[in-house]
């Protein structure tokens, strides 16, 4: 897939009420849309970038499900994310990175940006957009923002809003953030690097399962003295993040991810939903911690039409990416797109 | 119940090889021991102190379960701890507090140590010794350690040896804690307490459950932006642990648990468990996320004539200390100590 920045120089407004001069919105994308051609819109979770080809290389490419030699494949970079689109590392009046001075911004805000780029791209209408996590919370805000666009959509692994238990995991990252100095000095994009490892940390607890560790992190000497072995996998995650992530965007993320309530000057929950026209697939997995089960079984209760599958997973929330393999059966048992062209 | 400390003026070989020259062991108990009278031992569990009048009152005090005008009751303080035991805080050579000099302790150094304070008591006999999380990891050593001193063993949400899980969530605590620098700096005991404050915000996911934060932390205006009611509990939780623990006690002890294992130097868990002769009670909480009950079902087992016992919570492992009513009505069924004398 081809990296594209698309750059919109009018003011917009965010929902906090804030403006900003002008945006970008990193994509990648599979080539030229011609019109007519069915596209296929992936959103991205965290800490993803916008080629899913990488982190959903299982699903996306030439010849897999998503094939990128038959359909127009997309997928843009969330609105404060460090990998390309604007955030925190973008440079504000002074030609330096804003860091904190970067607006926070919604869920809502990101898909209103990437619905400038669909426009842009003139794309009239999306044949299937589909994602997990927080690109689930993405593509239940497109079909809630745009019902006349979005013909199919998938989420995997989402709710249709923020759970006080995701909060609090989020919030705990944060504090993380915060305990480290570095991150409110902003000298640079690596501030706040410690703190970004510890929240990493914080934040796979939340994506695993106990049994999933149970099975790869045990011990390997019966007479441990002190256990080591998920603690320094837990040192390699947060490392590993660091290299790739910054703090600032994270820090904007997490508290997107903490904006997302379909409900908000909607009338509620089930009035929001109600608005959705897509024919709806809502996948849950069976050992997910921090989005039980129960979120998307509510979810396919009040869309209309929506059906439910499951994917089994040891690993817990991680197993939207993981198990993909499941999830590609499950797609192409429900949507014909898969089947006949 | 009274507060009193044992010098210990001797050297302790810890499990590291490393060697004390003294100990100060801060217990509290319910007044002079007078032989034959029936002893309980109650364990604390991490950022307890040894009065658990205050943090069981349901269970401890004139007239309750443990009735301290009945019976001999007594908890004596984790060594690491803050709260009177040898610990971080306790002066060096230099007159000032150890913090990160202060040696890497185990549960069975904190055993071996309360033992010591045992037999200066002139105690030959624990009738009941209990304990939730760290505290049953104490009261299961105690039995393994000192067969024929224990009678009676109640272990509620604990297990054989720390999982893979519960020592990423103290990993994640510990890289939470050196994400604050004032923490390796060493200042003062007030060092870290911006790390120690994310830190509790973890420990307590890990306590807790996504229904109990469901049922108490919902936002309350149905069209929140930002949801903010589970974050600010974090916080609150963290700046109320903040103010009456310091970080490196819970460096301390955070290892401390990834020293539990039973197996260590006794040929494995099932023969280290094999040498128990109390009469053991093992109490699982039906929603602990942290020690599932599996853990405590497999204990039973592998405990000779263990009885086992569900405590239903919402609440998750935090349930041992919340659900004293039903531990109650438990202990009551199942030990004639608590109703015949």
């Amino acid at each position: 897939m081809e990296r594209e920045i698309y750059k919109y120089n009018e003011p917009f407004r965010l929902e906090s009420g804030k403006i900003t001069d002008s945006l970008e919105i990193c994509y990648h994308h599979s080539g030229g849309y011609v019109p007519g051609q069915k596209v296929i819109w992936i959103c991205h979770a965290l800490t993803a970038n916008s080629n899913p080809q990488e982190w959903w290389s299982g699903l996306v490419g030439p010849g897999k499900l998503f094939d990128t030699e038959k359909f127009y494949v997309i997928c843009a970079n969330m609105l404060g994310s460090c990998y390309g689109s604007s955030g925190p590392a973008s440079p504000g009046a002074n030609g330096k990175p804003q860091l904190l001075n970067f607006p926070q911004v919604t869920v809502r805000d990101t898909v209103a940006a990437h619905n400038l780029l669909r426009e842009h791209l003139e794309i009239e209408k999306i044949d299937l957009i589909i994602g997990g996590s927080i690109g689930g919370f993405q593509a239940l805000e497109w079909s809630i923002m745009y019902p006349d666009i979005v013909k199919n959509m998938v989420l995997i692994g989402c709710n249709a809003q923020v759970s006080p238990w995701g909060a609090a995991f989020n919030e705990s990252q944060r504090m993380a953030l915060k305990a480290d100095p570095t991150f409110e000095q902003q000298e640079s994009l690596n501030g706040g690097k410690a703190g970004l490892e510890a929240a990493r940390s914080i934040a796979l607890l939340s994506y695993r399962s106990y049994d999933g560790y149970s099975k790869s992190q045990s011990e390997d000497e019966r007479d441990f003295l002190f256990a080591d072995k998920a603690c320094s996998y837990q040192r390699y995650q947060g490392e590993k993040l660091s290299v790739r992530f910054d703090a600032y965007s994270y820090y904007i993320l997490t508290k997107c991810i903490d904006s997302h309530n379909v409900a908000r000057g909607r009338g509620g929950l089930e009035r929001a939903l109600s608005a959705i026209n897509a024919e709806t697939l809502v996948i849950g997995i069976d050992n997910d911690n921090l989005f039980p089960i129960e979120e998307q079984i509510y979810l396919s209760r009040a869309i209309k039409g929506a059906r439910f599958a499951i994917v089994h997973s040891l690993y817990g929330h991680d197993g939207f990416l993981l198990e993909w393999q499941q999830t590609e059966r499950i797609l192409r048992d429900n949507f014909q797109l898969f089947n006949n062209n």
